[in-house]
């Protein structure tokens, strides 16, 4: 059917919509959510139809993603017709009913995904069936090659190239600073990729981008790591596997993550990685629960780098408090660059030199954690953090005092004594966030105080960090009623844990960081 | 955070959506598909975001559907704040989980895709994981008071108010244009709401609309049922269970149906109903294929009633081919003005005077199925059917010939003598609507053999009506392609029902209709 077209100019946040009037649409046989073709001259399109009543007859509203695509005027004449049932959405259909899904089938479907050939609905739908029925290592494995195929991949030459990974969860983790350089320092290739904070206070992104720019062009990527053997940028604007980014924006308001695994091998592999070591923070207030939990998770990412040729060593991780003091992009940074400058925190500090440790040792060279730990109090790390930061554009003279913090501070103190016997992750992440990070970079929260800590009356637990007073205030008045710290003279003392049924129907933010 | 208003003058289907550029929702702490607060003198309406990078820093994209409801104009202030997660996605979550819901959950949740406070994502997430983890009996119930709650609901005075309802799926089901005025002419009450056709050649409405008009009022309603105890109208604008209207748009894609029980049981109490007869069509070709399955949905949909407060007798039915020998909504039309009239082929006379007879027996009234007979063969039932059309401003004296139906004609006839073993009822029915049903209402199949006659070389199978030469072509193509008919001399000639692997990953056309 010949149609007229009215430009809405507008776009769909890269969605393919078309819009018809009802009647135009029952003429064609169209329902909301069926695909039209579009043919305009000789180009053609399929978009996903909406109806809509204010469009008049024989009219058809094209968003810009469209009418770019297609080289059409307000006014054109397009033809438009009912499309056929794409082969990927009888794909989603079967997985919905439970089957299992050929590798052929699941590039079909993450090939329609990035050009926009399902609509969010569906895409939802394939989301909410993998979370329910869980992936096959075949269907993990076809997610992840095909996640690959449709994104960008780089490459740096001769391997080994490594690579390091946390699963996430745990606020205040900024050991790929220290890992980074660490690597780089012993003369190993390890191009690190990084994400923003999605739902945490910082993402490593967030964090080293008050020491140096990190939204790098792949070109520029590619210098640095040539001139010292390493990088620390934001993985999200190098299009390495958009099919995961498309799956994140709809998996977050669900909170459902069913491709942690194929998500973050993907990523890996697209960068060129040969060798990568996955943490795995592990205890009841991290993302992982249990031991159990971790070792699934950990054979099944060992599994995955096997078939897509990638050589994995997981590390699970101590996971029940936050990593050294600080939380917050700002405060972290000035953490992790003291770190290298001799003055860590000793978890930080094992963390760090443990993980570059199982790097090491994966390429072969002994005494992995003994290594690191030379090159750290050497502090070449050092150095070399400082040459990738100023090969990324930063300055490499920067000192931790010239990171700036906020200057609006409140300590919160404890109203008894004794020994701290729980501290929630969850609550000093939600706080720090509450106190403006990480879009505030020099806002966030510094404990006083860590697990086993003994801590008198009076004494400060910790500290809010944040840069507009109104923000200071509602961090304050949230750490009060969340008190995230949990003293007690004896372990005993605190009995309960929880109740059922729940006082109220809550639901846990979730943590969504990769 | 104010930010200025842009009207983006088109409505987005309904769906309450509000778009920020990047920057803007970054220092909102929103992420695509957050709810946002948006707040206009003393309005308030809660909006999805979407993020796009055509909307200007520090405005909002507003559709027509808020700025209608804050009243808002071009160029105005809003105040803009990321809003807290309604309580309803939390329910979403744990439904994704598999958690039981309890009722007032599911009130929550159906009231939020009432008011469009939940996206169209999580509404599939939703769907999707009901439709894999199943509903208890319990959540049936609930979720159906929770669609009766935000619709409309009707009374019709005294009971019995008597109902007829088919789960469908069988081409030609005509049955309900007989069942109502043989009902209705023996002094009973029986306000019948019927679906227009989703993937099928007809819904009753369809079917009806070329004897009189269906699109009444609630009012028009009361004064036919008034008037004649009966009508036959489309229940599409009466708004009886609006979120059932919302669930449906998303399944249909998805080709998933969770929701069969509470969505035909909730309009049923929405209309007043007191009885109702279930008819499950059963058979190979139908939705239900065992009499196990049948067996099951029958007492759940028993259940269900009685939780309801109605009175519910299901009739399993023969569904292994169409009903009658029409299909297309004309066609049907005058096949069943005929049949009231004393012409009518013995399948669609007895299912519609069973049924009846259900309904009579579910009042008191014995030999139920007798005196339906009696009301249809003494021409009783006729003269009623003609009262309410004449109700719905029909003309009461039109007869079969004077229903129009199309005059472009083939027949598609037989290439070998033999009995008729199989009638494909979906290869029928893709057929009819290639041929332009059911938005041309001429368009159809007439069958010439029906199961267990036996044809001779060349006689007619069936013949297609269309109203145009190019669909009259194109149906007759697929029928040389499907072969809908199966002839065979004796039953063992054909051994072979299907092979596995399949040749082709075929997704069966689902069908909807309720």
């Amino acid at each position: 059917m010949e149609l007229k077209v009215i430009l809405l100019n507008i776009t769909a946040g890269g969605k393919r919509i078309a819009i018809l009037d009802d009647e135009t649409a029952a003429d064609l046989g169209v329902h909301s959510g069926d695909r039209v073709s579009v043919v305009h001259s000789r180009n053609a399109i399929i978009a996903i139809a909406n109806i809509s009543e204010d469009i008049p007859n024989n009219r058809i509203g094209l968003y810009e993603e469209i009418s770019q695509a297609l080289g059409v005027e307000d006014g054109a004449l397009v033809d438009v017709q009912l499309a056929p049932m794409p082969e990927s959405l009888t794909q989603v259909r079967a997985k919905l009913r439970g089957q299992r899904l050929r590798e052929k089938d699941i590039i079909n479907i993450v090939r329609d995904v990035v050009e926009r050939h399902l609509s969010e609905e569906e895409i939802s739908a394939f989301l909410t069936a993998l979370n329910i029925h869980g992936l096959s290592m075949g269907e993990s494995e076809a997610m992840s090659r095909a996640m690959i195929e449709t994104g960008k991949t780089l490459s740096f030459g001769e391997a080994p190239i490594l690579d390091k990974h946390s699963v996430g969860g745990i606020p205040g983790d900024k050991t790929s600073i220290l890992v980074v350089p660490i690597i780089a320092a012993a003369g190993l290739t390890i191009p690190k990729t990084s994400s923003r904070s999605v739902t945490s206070p910082a993402g490593t992104a967030d964090r080293v981008e008050t020491l140096c720019p990190v939204n790098l062009t792949i070109e520029e990527i590619r210098e640095t790591v040539n001139k010292t053997n390493g990088c620390l940028v934001w993985g999200g604007s190098l299009e390495l596997a958009p099919a995961d980014d498309l799956f994140i924006q709809i998996e977050h308001p669900l909170g459902i993550d069913p491709l942690l695994l194929p998500s973050i091998m993907s990523k890996k592999k697209a960068i060129g990685a040969t060798h990568v070591a996955i943490d795995i923070p592990t205890g009841a207030g991290a993302k992982i629960k249990t031991m159990t939990e971790a070792y699934l998770l950990a054979s099944d990412f060992v599994d995955l780098g096997k078939r897509l040729g990638l050589t994995v060593q997981c590390a699970l991780t101590y996971g029940e408090q936050p990593l050294g003091c600080s939380i917050g992009p700002a405060l972290e940074a000035r953490e992790a660059l003291a770190a290298l400058m001799g003055e860590s925190p000793p978890d930080l500090f094992d963390k760090a030199t443990s993980l570059a440790g199982v790097l090491f040792e994966m390429v072969g060279i002994e005494n992995g954690q003994r290594k690191a730990e030379n090159i750290l109090q050497s502090r070449r790390a050092e150095q070399k953090l400082r040459e990738i930061i100023e090969a990324q554009g930063g300055n490499p003279k920067l000192m931790p005092e010239d990171i700036g913090v906020g200057d609006k501070t409140a300590k919160v103190t404890s109203s008894q004594s004794g020994r701290v016997l729980w501290i929630s992750s969850e609550s000093i992440a939600q706080i720090a966030r509450e106190a403006g990070a990480p879009r505030e970079k020099g806002a966030g929260v510094i404990l006083k105080a860590k697990l086993g800590d003994i801590v008198k009356k009076d004494n400060a637990l910790f500290e809010i960090y944040a840069e507009r007073d109104s923000k200071l205030e509602s961090a304050l008045t949230l750490a009060n009623s969340l008190q995230p710290v949990v003293l007690s003279r004896k372990a005993e003392e605190r009995m309960i844990l929880d109740q059922v049924p729940a006082k109220s129907f809550q639901d846990k933010p979730f943590i969504m960081e990769r």
